[in-house]
């Protein structure tokens, strides 16, 4: 065991964890300022205003606690602002014989050093959402020092928690780097993943977005920036960065980036683009109001602004002046609605015997597998997207129901605040109410707020599987749905 | 640019950094109690006394912030002591409607949970030295609720952050979460890896190492644990599980897991049993004495029984009582030594015109890639390991020195308390003082300071360059360089 104090893992087990506790009102940490406290209150007090303006009851299960997540991981998300790259790097620069200035000295201009795959993520501040980044950085040590490697990753992660875009981004890593280290130059690369969006309008099939919906994806983009010997045309140096980085198979080649891209990147905007094309007439009015709860738009834009304003951020400066817009309105994807809707639409009459190259059909278990989707985590306001596999036995042979259908009944199951166990349960449920023999779901999916946040953990992925009928006691069954999402998965490599 | 004060960050900027400040007595986080400060400050003494035994000046550039740098990677290693599972799944125990534990119910007894790809650390209890986890936690929900996410992360976090054995690892979580969230089951299973050790005498190549000297490799071990339904031999929950990692290319078949094997995993068991075979001699003596320091192995291991006796572990117990030992052992590997032994052999004489599959010739580029070592982060005292490339230009046309005189060369640089920057630079010297037209010299290294500590960048990797002579002026030589290990690296898969 080797417990700090003997029998502590025990008393862990045994007292094990009760639901009874008072959450509604959890203290904030203890060591905040007044004035921190007063912030992180409003963040949470604007944050219920934004869940009632979704149609939902911020005192039910599972969302008692969310505006004191939101605030926690949004004040985490930023702390970058309180930071300071001198006190990082201060006692971390190590002086070196041998590293000159000059040409021709093993570890002088030519004494690249790089560091490759940092990751991290940063808040977009179009949207207000966590996005992922590849960080590479490279620096040619001069004035006989060199800097401690973790320095790269924490500087950079300074500046990766604050409300970003990537261009800028990347700028600020290489002044910061620059100015603190005072090498002979600097470079910096970033990959960056923003999740893509569900349409604005997700209940009308004549979606605006003008990219393909590839829920699965991402929008990446790559910036890089350098400064001194890196910066220069003349020099190699900036060739030599990307020959180390393809050492890693980190392909990138001079004029690859691309900043026209980078500051349009998020969706948000483009949406926006798109919709005030001809479409103005859909955008939310401000007077509009959450026929449940009272609250307004404006309400919401209000809160979003407090929210931007509680981090310490300046909410009219040019680059913010829209975000309320852009995160309201992404947050109205998952607004409480009438889902029964789009489940109307499911009965024996939609089902077909036209089995296309999505169907697998496999004795009598009809496959439908990787139904994209996007939906968002209660807990965190958070988008968690993947793709959902489903399975379910008919016994009219060659009978199937159409992929459309069952993508709506995912996506009408989605486009609310969800935690994946529920949503996998509720669609088997759904098609288990009209091919009652037997279903099994397997949602697969990314949770950002398991990217971001404390956790980071980058490469984590949930799988949830719901069974009905046949399939929960005939493991045999089971097995040869599972085996064909594997051979699936092997196939598309 | 979004600061919280405006012109912070100018002000980062302006100001720099200086090298004057006096970093000899550096105080602990304010917050510690005198209890903890006084821990910290007995690791501290601990690791200035490992130093002397090395032969080293605690007090030189570079090393005069380790202890303090070792001790905080210690303490956040082995934070977990100090946290309860208790306090991080409470409040993170939602009820969810329709997770009835009998088999037949959406999100019922076939409702796995799967949680995959979690990176953590922890630490060797064998050796003290970090190792990497891939973790996949699973759970069969019941009584109505379900458990956030992120906190099964957060919970194997906990016992990670302990000193360590993969089996008692993954016991530990898999209790922990059964008895937290009281679920039909708990799976958990955990891919480890172990840093391979180098020989234990570097300077002799009579190594009595068992194993092959990968140094590129790590030791890899899979372990499980499961309880509940998950436990249980006729119930196909266990399958489901497997299958659902499989999706991710995860590949555990029943059986896999090696209970024997991970009891005895760490190198420093299998070199020190391999040594008491017959090669008793060898191992140090507890009276002999560092020529340069006076310090005795017997007071290095005192002092890294102190260090475990300030992290709060019982140094009796029985998987701690060789601990010190294998701890020295592997310390002992970095110790000053008289470098310029190794260095003899390196001289026109050994060059050959032998070209072995090792080779590429290249135009007149001699090239000879892939050279493996482990050296120590002087900075942690951590391992860092990788490969070295090496290219140098010759006159005598198909003249080459021989790839073990290579390896001779960076394993005399590598096994002392180094930084990659002058590792680099000093096997380019060392290859420039015979082959003076030209040297080019490359190092890829994982860095475990980088993997384990607050920094936590699992996927990062660092490359250095450093060139001297022709290289330095020829960037179409050194490109071509470059591009060789490129298409090596490539053609390696």
């Amino acid at each position: 065991m080797g417990a700090l104090d003997a029998g502590c893992f025990e008393e862990e087990l045994e007292n094990g964890v009760g639901l009874e506790e008072d959450v509604a009102e959890i203290g904030w940490e203890s060591g905040m300022t007044d004035s921190e406290s007063e912030s992180a209150r409003a963040i949470e007090d604007a944050v219920r205003v934004l869940l009632q303006g979704l149609g939902e009851d911020p005192e039910r299960e599972g969302l008692r606690r969310t505006p004191h997540r939101v605030a926690k991981a949004f004040r985490e998300g930023t702390r970058g602002y309180k930071q300071k790259v001198k006190d990082i790097v201060q006692g971390a620069l190590f002086p070196e014989a041998g590293l000159e200035t000059g040409t021709g000295h093993a570890g002088g201009a030519g004494g690249l050093v790089v560091v490759r795959n940092i990751n991290l993520f940063s808040y977009c501040e179009s949207c207000l959402l966590p996005f992922s980044i590849q960080c590479h950085v490279g620096y040619v040590p001069s004035g006989r020092r060199v800097v401690g490697l973790s320095k790269l990753s924490r500087v950079a992660d300074v500046f990766s928690k604050r409300l970003q875009d990537p261009q800028r981004l990347a700028n600020e890593i290489c002044s910061a780097l620059h100015n603190s280290i005072k090498p002979a130059g600097v470079a910096v690369a970033l990959h960056c993943w923003h999740i893509q969006f569900p349409e604005a309008l997700p209940c009308n099939s004549n979606s605006t977005y003008p990219s393909k919906l590839d829920m699965q994806g991402w929008i990446q983009v790559l910036v890089s920036s350098s400064s001194g010997v890196l910066k220069e045309e003349k020099c190699s140096l900036w060739d030599d960065f990307l020959a180390l980085l393809k050492l890693k198979s980190i392909n990138i080649e001079r004029g690859d980036t691309n900043l026209s891209s980078a500051s349009s990147w998020c969706p948000s905007r483009v949406l926006e683009t798109s919709l005030c094309n001809g479409h103005c007439a859909r955008s939310p009015k401000n007077g509009k109001t959450s026929s449940k709860t009272g609250v307004t738009h404006a309400a919401m834009m209000a809160a979003v602004t407090s929210i931007l304003h509680s981090l310490g951020e300046d909410p009219s400066r040019k680059e913010l002046v829209r975000t309320p817009h852009h995160y309201v309105q992404w947050l109205m994807n998952s607004r409480s609605s009438n889902l029964d809707l789009r489940l109307n639409g499911l009965s024996k009459a939609n089902s077909c015997n036209v089995v296309d190259g999505n169907f697998t059909c496999l004795n009598e278990i009809q496959s439908v597998l990787n139904i994209p989707f996007c939906s968002q985590c209660e807990h965190h306001l958070l988008p968690f997207h993947g793709v959902v596999h489903i399975g379910y036995l008919d016994k009219q042979e060659g009978k199937c129901i159409e992929r459309s259908v069952l993508q709506s009944v995912v996506h009408s199951f989605a486009c609310k605040l969800q935690v994946q166990e529920r949503l996998t349960r509720q669609i088997a449920e759904a098609v288990y109410s009209i091919f009652n023999i037997g279903v099994i779901v397997v949602v697969e999916a990314h949770h950002l707020c398991m990217i971001s946040r404390g956790i980071e953990k980058v490469g984590s992925n949930t799988a949830t599987i719901a069974v009905l009928g046949q399939f929960s006691t005939d493991a045999k069954a089971k097995g040869l749905f599972l085996q064909t999402i594997a051979d699936n998965n092997a196939s598309e490599g």
